[in-house]
């Protein structure tokens, strides 16, 4: 015999509870961004009361009608709940049970989605991932109405609905609930926040444990190997906004039934981590695209309202009413009327964006992922070092490559993925084949390519295997550096790469050096591009551009989709420079190596026959020939252009030399301004912080402690 | 003997008055606004103070050293002025009549600036011109100081400074101070401001009315002829808000000094149409690009500071007050302070951008600019018409050529000028040899080419000759419509476009309808290019793209410009369309023709070898033999892109069909969207309003007065 509903039990007591429901009346009646948001649900959910319930049996796949009608009235059924809560009206409570008792007459009958494919097959959807989210969000509406129900009607809904889902997402899919893995969080939290409402235990167990109950699997196993130490999820920012819902609101069941376990404090308090971290990975309120990303998600989406909801409730931490002020929305929850009061009582205080190393890797041991930033204020320049591990099938080969944002804009970019979303004519919305043709490929990052081909030679599983491994980093008042060691992204080739912002008042703005060391044991085909976003201003080698007609670069491995704008060859003895302008500012890149050098001018578009890609463009440093070789180069913003009042400043470069020195496996990397400034850089590679190295530079003495030292000379 | 100041004559007395001042205290005292533009200009010119006086012998052109140094000292003149008035501080009166005098020291000494070219040589200045802009600057300076000056002070001034200059920018050059010209219009405006200043009536009635005081040249004839009845300067916005601040400031002085003149009135209040044209041609802040335009400059720059601060000094108009709020600065004037006030006391009304046809010519005989716009609320669709005449030099090859904006963004685009305004790499900052060869050229527009060759062959002089005639203009609530015939931009070829913006409760967005008509008298090559700002997303046609290579399009004018991206072929019988994706919204371009049609779809940088162009696209319309024909379009915005939280919707077109039929001289297009209804526009091109037309369209009768009507069939 099985018991509908732990006797005594309180309801609601899942994300909400009966102090939620007080705060968000109170919410209500003071706070007018919170009515704001209530109102506008209730808009929402009044002009579909209007309309027949639809609970159709399941046929379409993703996109089509009974897959969206479906998700839709997960939605529905938790909003409604929330809604009783709030206003007490039976009328949401009534739609919510009806809702649920047309599912309970259809789902006893239903077998495998006939839409099914290679994912776990789901019954009202064609992957149980869909299902297990559906759950998630009818199981806080079922909390929500639980006492304006009878019990007959409870005990339809349990038997026919609740129970067989859940079992059908537990011991039904063993593989997928037992998985360490984003579907199986899902899963998990679905079982599990249904066992805390009908108290069944057993769920709560497996979920948090595995089907087992040993605790090789579960929530709890996914909580320690998904994220690294610092919350840092491995397939990179955009599947980590998408990760953290079910973990945070399983969290918050779990805290509401189960205080004891300290869920929050957990690994470290792991779960708040992980909210943090997904703030951070952001620049101008979007998240940092790598991996396969589309650019224009961030701060706004609805995981992150969720997220920040109910990490406000836990801490009060007034800096996420900062990140809640970005965001169109407040959650429809006791943190989300928190945050709204707090807001309308002005206590935002400025999110602090910091400069970081976010290990990668459950044991923090698979490479990081390094932000660098000039301040935490706005337009600040940000550096992003991708010395992450590959980040599974969604992960780019782009082994410490980086992105560089300044003055609001992404300046140094990354393509992110080809796709957009949802757009039928573009493949469906799904994934383009320029995904992995060109978003994915080596040459499409920042970062070095090899004999034209990609790092792993495209091949994921073997990327998994290697991460880079992070040498260095440090913060000081005039100096942030990060270096890092990739092995085996080539074989035989190791890449070492150095990047280091430079503050100093007598520069306009900070400047990036980048020297990247490149050691093989045999003779190789380097390129070395930098895909910037701006207009070329000005370049100081002699240029052979393509005039009447422009051939792709290469015909696999992304180079089929570059056109050869143009040839440069670097003048005798000088540095190489470019100059674009971005916005109303100037950037240049001024470069030095080793080797022979040419920059191939590219811009994105060939083997596009639908036009699928967007018109990018990049300079590639390539050095037709080398072994051991190390390129370097200075990025320094300057100047402003200002047509509006009519003035331009500073449209030229102030570093007036770049150099790089070697001394044995010891680097020097100076340069010098027009005001007379040298600043020496210097490289030990050595771990060791307490080791003196010493190396001469013409005839002046240098010696310095650890990895690396920056002296400057007047 | 000359007198120094007219005896008894109060000052200030030109831009400012003792009223003025009065009320730039008060704002000082009173309005936070105010008071911050005070402090800013005071801070510059204390920072100032602290160096030496700087009034070196002129040597360099535009750009250089002694050029800017003189610049800068008028406008420091100028600003001292102010100051002395506003704080009563008798450093700043010091500080100007210091400069004054160093100039009055050099001035006598110099005589025509040894790097003079073709312009009219200055002799501070390399062109007098810029000599005009520092005595209106000066010149208000010394009016403000005048009290603060003993009488020999004065007479050395007056003596070595004011006059031979006002001599040496009238009657010295004659030819320049009569001509009908914006720079006639700033040396009469130097001239008779120094005129009211030094009270010498001579110097004020050549400014009025030519050095002959004819009245054939000068100030008034200038207003008479260098603008449209409506206030429109043929040279396009760019020119026009730069021609302004002449006009504005002598108006204000000769308002002070002569009343009785009534120059507000003058012409119809010709100077205040002027300033609230100029604000109209305008689409979210910026001017319309056509001509040579700098696509950045907007309601922000300091011309149109200045004009707003006297239109509202004059009129009080609470919706200047909007346009104030777009600017980053307040004028220091009387009508700058009664702005500050009026916005801190929160006066402002929406300005009211309009649907208007702005006559060109001083007749208002030589075309028209039209400008429709859905509404006056931002993010509204506005489309600019360019019926106009040549606009001179500055002028592009674009008859009836149209721009489209919507949600905030150009989304059929003009090119602009090829320039990056004082970039000293991009050509020294002045126009780039691509503003000839891309630029003007009639490809670079969205109008009709005819055998692959630009208006008037590319001679403006040959295009001042002839204007289009602006056949019909109406707007009702459901339709705005404009219709213009442009006959010799070719020989033997008249075109005539008729552009409707048609509203409807049933379309998502208003659409717009195209209608071009070619007559000619012999077949030729005709190419209506769409110049659109997106990413494509899906297309009707048959495409064939380049691949792994890429050619120019032509080698002249402007076709060298053009890569070939991909040919298309319409398929048969099928509307041709185009869905592109510009920020979060879906544009489709229906069309259809009579003539065997190819589209050529372009994308902007060939024969660049500098890099001097932007990365921009086309669409290109090709008829390859036609003679008589008609080219017909519907652009409709729909849908919504919102990868942010995971939806798209309408990314579909909602228009069915789109049809030409044809009656004899009589057009009928009709247009049916998937919603079943359809609109059905007829055009007899006969502008009696009240004569009947009819035809036949299937077996319905369809009669309507006058050049066109609109209908719709549920
Ligand atoms: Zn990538
Ligand atoms: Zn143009």
């Amino acid at each position: 015999l099985v018991s509908f509903g732990a006797i005594g039990k309180d309801h609601p007591s899942l994300i909400l509870t009966s102090s939620d429901v007080k705060l968000m009346q109170e919410g209500y009646g003071k706070s007018p961004l919170f009515r704001t948001n209530v109102d506008r649900v209730q808009r929402e959910l009044d002009a579909e009361m209007q309309r027949p319930l639809a609970v159709p049996v399941p046929k379409d796949a993703g996109g089509g009608y009974t897959h969206e009608q479906h998700k839709k009235n997960g939605r529905l059924i938790m909003n409604a709940g929330v809604l009783y809560q709030v206003s007490g009206k039976q009328k949401y409570a009534d739609f919510a049970a009806n809702l649920f008792l047309k599912y309970a007459a259809l789902y006893p009958s239903l077998g495998e989605h006939p839409k099914k494919k290679n994912q776990a097959p789901g019954r009202l959807f064609w992957q149980s991932l869909n299902e297990s989210v559906w759950l998630v969000m009818a199981i806080q509406g079922y909390d929500a109405i639980y006492k304006a129900l009878d019990h007959r009607t409870r005990q339809n809904i349990e038997l026919n609905v609740l129970r067989p889902m859940a079992d059908f997402l537990s011991v039904g899919q063993p593989k997928t609930f037992d998985k360490i893995h984003n579907h199986g969080t899902w899963a998990a939290a679905a079982v599990g926040m249904t066992g805390y409402v009908i108290g069944e235990d057993d769920y709560v167990e497996k979920a948090l444990l595995g089907l087992d109950k040993s605790g090789k699997s579960g929530f709890l196993k996914q909580l320690s190997l998904l994220f690294s130490p610092e919350g840092y999820y491995a397939e990179g920012p955009y599947y980590q906004r998408y990760a953290l819902m079910p973990f945070v609101l399983f969290a918050q069941a779990i805290e509401t039934n189960q205080p004891e376990r300290k869920i929050f404090e957990y690994r470290n308090s792991i779960v708040m981590k992980a909210i943090y971290t997904t703030v951070q990975l952001s620049y101008n309120d979007l998240f940092f695209p790598i991996n396969d990303a589309i650019k224009s998600k961030g701060l706004d989406t609805m995981e992150l309202v969720s997220g920040l909801a109910i990490a406000y409730g836990m801490s009060g931490d007034n800096q996420l009413l900062d990140i809640s002020a970005r965001q169109k929305r407040v959650a429809l929850t006791g943190g989300g009327a928190k945050i709204a009061l707090a807001r309308d009582a002005g206590k935002i205080v400025p999110f602090q964006f910091k400069t970081m190393k976010l290990s990668d890797g459950a044991e923090g041991d698979e490479g990081a992922l390094v932000i660098l930033r000039s301040s935490d204020k706005p337009g600040h320049q940000a550096l992003v070092l991708k010395n992450t591990s590959q980040g599974m099938g969604h992960g780019h080969f782009d082994k410490l490559s980086w992105i560089f944002y300044d003055n609001g804009q992404e300046i140094i970019t990354d393509y992110g993925a080809a796709r957009f979303l949802n757009v039928e004519a573009k493949n469906g919305g799904r994934y383009l084949p320029e995904n992995k043709s060109w978003a994915k490929q080596t040459i499409a990052h920042n970062t070095l390519v090899v004999d034209e081909t990609s790092h792993f030679h495209g091949k994921w599983k073997d990327g998994q295997k290697k991460s880079p491994e992070q040498l260095a980093f440090d913060e000081t008042e005039t100096i942030q550096l990060s270096s890092a060691v990739m092995r085996g992204a080539y074989e035989g080739v190791a890449m070492t790469r150095t990047i280091a912002l430079i503050k100093d008042p007598e520069l306009e703005f900070p400047v990036t050096l980048d020297v990247l060391k490149v050691d093989a044991t045999q003779p190789h085909l380097y390129d070395l591009p930098v895909h910037y976003n701006g207009q070329l201003m000005d370049q100081s080698v002699v240029l052979k551009s393509a005039t009447s007609g422009m051939r792709a670069l290469g015909d696999k491995n992304g180079y089929e989709h570059l056109w050869l704008k143009a040839v440069g060859t670097p003048k005798e003895g000088k540095l190489a420079r470019f100059t674009w302008l971005t916005d109303n500012r100037f950037y240049t890149l001024n470069t030095v190596s080793e080797e022979q050098s040419q920059f191939l001018f590219t811009e994105l578009g060939a083997h596009d026959p639908n036009f699928n890609l967007r018109r990018e463009q990049a300079i590639i440093h390539r050095i037709p020939k080398g072994e051991k070789t190390i390129f370097v180069s200075l990025l320094e913003p300057h100047g402003d252009y200002n047509p509006a009042v009519e003035y331009t400043l500073g449209s030229h470069s102030q570093i007036k030399s770049l150099k790089l020195h070697k001394r044995g496996s010891y680097q020097a990397i100076t340069f010098t301004t027009v005001f007379g400034k040298r600043w020496i850089l210097t490289l030990s590679y050595d771990q060791d912080k307490q080791k003196t190295h010493q190396i001469k530079l013409g005839d002046k003495e240098i010696s310095w402690q650890g990895f690396y030292s920056l002296q400057t000379v007047e």
